[in-house]
């Protein structure tokens, strides 16, 4: 759907695809049900607030609901794309520019080999660092573009290191650590995608499983000390990291209670649905 | 042109539009002739090579060829996106991705009262710094949107610095200082783009008129002190700079002298034309 017709092509001069300005959100849908919807929906408020895009969430949420109504039970992802219409030539946008709305639903396998563990490399590419950028899902993604061409065989994720060498997360995935109680996530202040699912882990799950969760800036030392770690996100859900190069890690219990307490999470989900 | 069709439109997964994968060109088009071209095709070609994209440059180079001849007398930019094409979900690129290339002209009116002088601002949103990505005009860009949106008045242009405070460049220009018999402009090994006018100056202009080009690391403090300061880009030349803020600048001799040097070469490509 763009802007609610359906058609699959968008305008040449659309300034996403001319200066990367704007927002995406890929949410997973199981049964029709874009599961959890409100924390995708919140970000991406969030995200048009922070790039002053003027999008019509209603109609937007109409949209989406329209589209859902046609899915079958198997798993899908919905893609939307918010971008700022251009006015004019060049960077400077009009202050009431419109947005445009792109939506796709594309029908997926779910590779739940990953939930059992994955290796990780640690990518040469960094993060570029940039606050007023940080932890938003804007469309400018290069840096993630480069360090996920840097691997093509089996390993699973890359960990991304910004500029100044803190691990700040995977080129796809958000990143945690397990030391004693605490539940370790990099602080995403600088540069980083804040994970719905990431969020889902701090507010939630985290209590729910008996640990602490602590936001900080992170080095690769830390990894290799942790007793557990894992990636997550909105697709694959939460996977045991059990490698790092060629620093074996356990998958450990806090894990795998955690990956419980979210299948848990989504079947009510996908229930209500 | 949307790979040699006159279309308006291109794909919705595309991976410019998804991930700012790819790369752009502006160049000036006077008489049906694109000025500086070999300069705009190297670095078209180089930052192909540092993202590795495959562009078939000899299709380009004629479609590019054959829009221009329809054109007539007057100003035009010539606008072409080089994109790679999406073969899966997801931030990973095929090795042989092949590549879109979209080609747009566009009738413009030359702005002629900035090359007498034009006030500049200090921009509040900071450029990111990432070696792999710097001075190739990529179109993650981000970054000289938010910094343009700051500002909505007569000010021509804002300046950008980098994380650590060194002033790079405009948000669409390159910055050039003059102290002495030196002819000064930022570094961009960190970020910022390397424009076509910015290495004609270096490589040509500055020993026409008697001056050293000297590249590096910048502070505000410099642009203050210096005796001249012009900002310059493909499609308005060379503007002197006569305040940077509340700092009130000349439009010196040198500047002029360079600026004579530019119109003199354009001329003789709009006569070759």
């Amino acid at each position: 759907l763009v802007n609610g017709h359906a058609v699959d092509s968008i305008a040449i001069d659309d300034r996403g695809l001319a200066y990367g300005d704007g927002l995406f959100e890929t949410i997973k849908v199981i049964g029709g049900n874009a599961l959890h919807a409100s924390l995708h929906w919140q970000r991406l408020e969030h995200g048009c607030q922070q790039l002053k895009l003027r999008c019509d969430f209603k109609r937007l949420q109409s949209e989406v609901d329209g589209l859902l109504q046609s899915v079958d039970g198997q798993a899908h992802i919905l893609k939307i794309i918010i971008t700022r219409q251009q006015a004019e030539r060049g960077y400077r946008a009009s202050e009431n520019a419109e947005t445009n709305r792109y939506i796709s639903l594309q029908k997926i396998v779910v590779n739940t080999q990953w939930q059992q563990g994955v290796a990780v490399r640690v990518c040469d590419h960094r993060l570029a660092s940039n606050h007023p950028l940080a932890a938003i899902k804007h469309l400018s993604r290069l840096d993630n573009v480069l360090a996920r061409s840097e691997w093509s065989n089996a390993v699973a994720e890359g960990l991304m290191l910004d500029q100044y060498g803190h691990v700040v997360e995977g080129t796809a995935s958000n990143l945690f650590l397990i030391k004693g109680t605490q539940l370790i996530t990099p602080s995403l202040h600088r540069c980083g995608v804040a994970g719905v699912i990431r969020q889902l882990i701090i507010e939630q799950l985290s209590q729910r499983c008996g640990l602490t969760a602590v936001v900080k800036d992170l080095k690769l030392a830390d990894c290799y000390s942790a007793d557990e770690m894992f990636i997550c996100n909105s697709l694959m859900g939460i996977c045991p990291v059990i490698a790092v190069g060629c620093h074996l890690k356990n998958c450990g219990p806090n894990t795998l209670q955690l990956q419980a307490a979210l299948s848990q999470l989504d079947a009510c989900k996908e229930i209500k649905a």
